[in-house]
């Protein structure tokens, strides 16, 4: 049997600690699969003493990550600490460039410095792997870098955060509102204290800015995508998306156009017989158009301890079963050097169709003004639900909801600026956008 | 640049057409993610004059497949040839024992003589990729071969035949009988004129043997599985089906028990809200369960020539992206010597829930003969439902619908035989397994 790989660990928190009891435990199976022993030679954390239910007594400490990085004795360096600046960033860049194998579960770093890493990867002969990043356990970078070679991406989107989805799914089961099941999912510890990073879809959007780049072969752009979170989502817009056959999921998208790489954030309405509409609670999905395989969903844990390990265990194993310097795995996809500068589609011509939800005073001649607006802005209607809250009092706001057929956004928002006009509306018109399968 | 990858592709149907456009027409992108070009230098087919929309008339051609597996130009050798006996048999040994590289599309062969070359592969330091082989476009080898290193896996599920899962979900939405969508199957393509090995679920079974062996380690076994097809489901197991909240779907399952390694396919109910039952038409998808990473479900086309293709490609290009003799992924993904034999779980020890669905004579005391029999083999009611074809006639045969709680398939069995020997069923009872996915 070959040598030991030899690893080094910055983080012992909750993956950092799933990581190293199953590379213990499992050591003997671990080795039979890959062809070597993979050793933990060291590792680096804030506390030295915590319980982490496995023996570290044996393994070197650092208490500088970098320096962790920087010991000749390790093959493969991995990055737990999380976090787009230092000491993640130093780190990674010190293993890097001394040509040593680095595997992270670390988003931020990559939405921040992604090309630059793998620069420095590429150059140095060594491996970034990342599968962690993104979606947890679902195995999505495998599927973009290496299942999907030769393939034209069209779209990729998926659920890339389990708190939205949690709560939007409690939503939906329990009738209840987003503030309520906010305040669920911090005490079951789905959610920060500050949750701001989760529901206003910045977690998504680092996550998405990877896929973009494996999908279209754009430089990493995570400050420069359109976003919406879902604290603006009701109970009324879950309840009418289900009357009308969709559910509300928060999605991020990314999709090739004609002017430019749409990047999407935003709750959207998705039929409710689609598989990505099933997909409940915490659970992540990710789904992939191209050209030659079709559309390809993956279904699966995005966060948690074990199953984030088990994707950096993955990236592991496959560092294990090469032999040094062997591998021409381009980090991104394609070489750095020969990612495109990233070209933004304005969010303004997107075009698909669109949920709009109004309440309006009772007054003859709104909807007949409703409608001549929309059509003036040549937006085709797919339905049209139009009541009052009671029966009983003809006099009390109603509410008009229209869904549309694929139109330009910017035609809905000349269309709901001008209604907004009118001064009918009571309160704001909610629009959601919609977003099918390809095969749907 | 490095040198260019030679292949050799033996099989140039509609898979193999596909392939050989794919990479004359992407060679330059392919080339940058791979590192190198890859490079068609050899081909074998049948006929040598059919359209295949590629000039391949400066490749060399091969009328015996063997010998292209054996011309000293070939660095990798394509089988796309498909069947479990010769050509592809030999061809894919004689390569290997070369210390070639090969990609396979061929279940069959993998079934029938996957750990015999497996063996070669490793002794000779050459990959054998497979990953076409098991629900086409759906990157499950890779999944379990590689992502889901150090994981105990303890069940992997799917629908893994698109002409079967094309025929119950059109039986479903269209209220036709199986012979009617057979026949439109049939009509479209999706169904060869001679269907049993498709319907009667052998295909299904081939497939399932290599994720057994991917999953729990054992040796593959193809002829020892538990089979069942989809002929005896009528339109009236489906809508009694959707009336309990259940889909019917002809799936492969393997699962560890304590006795051993359930290897069935057959009809089973899956719950209607669940992802799973989502997966319409011609389309496949393949669950796997296991200890850490939890649950991955993925969705994606299981056959056609491009899709097939794309994961072919996919093989190729993992073998472009590392240098000769650089892998040291085993075959079956532990090595080929350390894999155990295959302890069948009997069928009669499964463990799950079912579906019974009679057709009685309308006589008084059947009801509680009915129940008096389950009660008698241990077995608990989750659902009961009566009731007559038409409430204007009494006389006329009811259909009784049992839906069990978890059970032991040979109480179930036992039941049924008495029940039948009491003479009042109007033909045979149908017995279908429940399937849920753990988080259902």
């Amino acid at each position: 049997m070959a040598d030991a790989l030899k690893i080094g660990i910055a983080g012992l928190g909750t993956v950092g600690s799933s990581l190293a009891r199953i590379l213990v435990e499992r050591r003997e199976s671990l080795a039979s699969t890959c062809g070597r022993p993979i050793e933990i030679v060291a590792v680096s954390a804030r506390e030295r003493k915590r319980d982490r239910g496995v023996d570290l007594s044996r393994v070197a400490w650092f208490d500088d990550p970098v320096a962790l990085a920087e010991n000749p004795q390790i093959d493969v360096f991995v990055e737990l600490m999380g976090g787009a600046g230092d000491p993640a960033y130093a780190a990674v860049k010190a293993a890097l460039s001394r040509g040593v194998h680095v595997v992270t579960a670390n988003k931020a770093l990559l939405a921040a410095h992604g090309v630059e890493l793998a620069t420095i990867a590429e150059e140095r002969g060594c491996l970034l792997n990342y599968e962690a990043a993104v979606a947890g356990g679902i195995p999505v970078i495998k599927a973009l870098r290496e299942s999907l070679t030769g393939n034209v991406v069209s779209r990729v989107y998926g659920i890339m955060n389990g708190t939205c989805n949690y709560i939007l799914t409690k939503m939906e089961k329990e009738g209840l509102s987003f503030a309520e099941c906010l305040k669920e999912a911090q005490r079951l510890g789905y959610a920060e204290a500050d949750p701001a990073f989760d529901i206003e879809g910045n977690d998504t959007a680092h996550k998405l800015s990877i896929l973009t780049t494996l999908a279209f072969g754009n430089r990493i752009s995570a400050d420069d995508i359109y976003l919406e979170g879902i604290s603006n989502i009701s109970i009324e817009d879950i309840r009418a998306a289900a009357d009308l056959g969709y559910r509300i999921k928060l999605l991020g998208v990314a999709q090739r156009t004609d002017t430019g790489i749409e990047q999407r954030v935003h709750p959207t309405m998705v039929p409710i017989e689609s598989e990505i509409a099933q997909v409940g609670g915490v659970t992540n999905a990710v789904a992939i158009e191209s050209d030659i395989l079709g559309e390809l969903l993956m279904v699966g844990p995005g966060a948690g301890g074990n199953a984030t390990a088990s994707a950096v265990l993955g990236d592991i194993a496959d560092i294990a079963k090469s032999r040094p310097g062997a591998q021409m795995v381009p980090v991104l996809g394609r070489p750095a050097a020969s990612l495109a500068p990233y070209k933004r589609a304005q969010i303004r011509k997107h075009h698909g169709g669109y949920f709009i939800r109004m309440t309006v005073e009772d007054r003859a001649g709104v909807f007949a003004n409703i409608a001549g607006h929309m059509a003036e802005n040549g937006i085709s209607l797919e339905s049209i639900v139009q009541h009052s809250r009671h029966h009983s009092d003809a006099a009390e706001p109603k509410t008009i909801i229209l869904v549309t057929h694929a139109t330009m956004e910017d035609s809905v928002r000349r269309a709901v600026a001008a209604i907004t006009k009118e001064g009918y509306l009571a309160g704001e018109a909610q629009v959601i956008r919609i977003e099918r399968p390809k095969s749907a």
